[in-house]
């Protein structure tokens, strides 16, 4: 199945918490936060929402961090996803080519 | 009888917890979550709501995430729905053709 | 003595517990829930209502479904009345012709 | 003295409890619930009222319901009046002709 | 010194609670409710306000009610003051000449 | 360092405690209660702030009273500021030439 | 990796705390206050964020002080930032020329 957002919903899957230290390690486990990175699964239209226009700027595939207090979190065939309104997502995660 | 929703309402039938967990299982049942999950019975007109102009993006019998903490629940000829907002509405679910 | 709502608000007039099962047996009584549908009985000219254009929706002797939290319980000439805004009617009741 | 309301203010007397049961025995006294029923008394001039413009829809004399939690209680000359705005006035009563 | 609201804001100085009861007896003293009426004292311009246009529509020397719970007490050498917006006043009292 | 408020926010520097009586004697110290009393520092640049045009009315070195509950208190160089929003100053506070 | 806010987000990095005295003595360490001061990192594009079209107003590497109540702390390779919205930045902090 596939969840189709409506308005300026954004449909994310957390990511899993293989955070890099600075120096290049990478922790992989239990005894970290649980980041609010996540990858965007789908994008709604945007358009007249709440009587406002929004443009929606992120896209399928985009890594982001989002608001630790926003979101639906629901279930579908077994998989957990997070759907938010654009307006909860802080910033895109872009690396950097070293 | 009939439900004629007003405005951006939204009634709302709570589907059947039969989930299929990704290998295929069917869980018919009592021990598990109640899932978010509603087919669309009736949608209203949208329109100017609240001094917002309203378009509805769901119809009838599209299968629909809701927002948990949302909607009235109703009885009509002994049947339970749930009239929601438009806005309360996260995504559609669709069925990939696999 | 008439209410003549002002604005947006609908006096509604709650309906008699007479509730039909699915297979046609008629509840008359105490141990159901109170529902929550009522006869419109009177309507306001809507118009402009706090800053935005509302038009009336509802029409007297309609069969509604309202807001279980909404409204105002007044008392006139011995009767009970609730005054709502229209925004709190989530449905119209219609009876299908079988 | 004089209240000379501003804005959307209607200042409300209330009515002294004698309420006409359905059959015609009128009840005056103190075994009653109070009722929400006032007179208008004087009626500001609307016009724009936090950022809207108002229209008064109640004049001088006009018998109303209004809502419960509703409104400023002042004194003025030992008489008590009832200030609110004519958005918590739910309904004008009307007496019909019998 | 002396006052000069800003925007909306009106500057108030408190009646001393000389009331005169209906049979025309001045009541002066302690036993009494501290009546909500004051004396405007200054006004300010009015004009855009929060985004919204406000004309002034009291004027200093003016007696006037305003709400309970409105207000900011501040002390200018030695003399109390309320400051109000504008929307915190019901009413103005005027002297009818009998 | 410099403090260059953005928006419609001013940067105030609490007066001390410096009050006058009635009768002209300079009460120094401790007793007193808290003014509200403040000079302004710095002024921002006031235009379009949440959607709404502001036009800044006070100045550098004005003396005003704001609202007790308002602003951020912020320590620059050892030196402690406030900073309100425009909006949260009720007056200015002008010397009289007696 | 880099962190690209979006609408009127700013990402800030906190100052670290070496505070001069007025009469120039450094403090480094630990029995102060956490200043509120940062320094900016990243600024979203602006332009209409919640149906308000929004200038951005800082730039990358402005010094600011920001509203202690506001903000998302998150942390990206390691590193602590604060995601705010530009509304809740006060005032940028300029190093005065002696």
């Amino acid at each position: 199945m596939k969840l189709v957002p409506l308005g300026d919903r954004v449909v994310l899957k957390q990511c899993e918490a293989e955070e890099t230290t600075k120096s290049g390690i990478i922790l992989a486990g239990s005894a970290q936060e649980k980041p609010q990175e996540a990858k965007v699964v789908a994008v709604g239209p945007g358009g007249m929402v709440d009587g406002k226009e929004v443009t929606m700027q992120v896209k399928e595939g985009d890594k982001v961090i989002y608001s630790k207090y926003a979101g639906n979190e629901v279930k579908v065939d077994g998989e957990e996803y997070i759907i938010v309104k654009q307006n909860d997502i802080l910033a895109i995660v872009e690396n950097e080519s070293n």
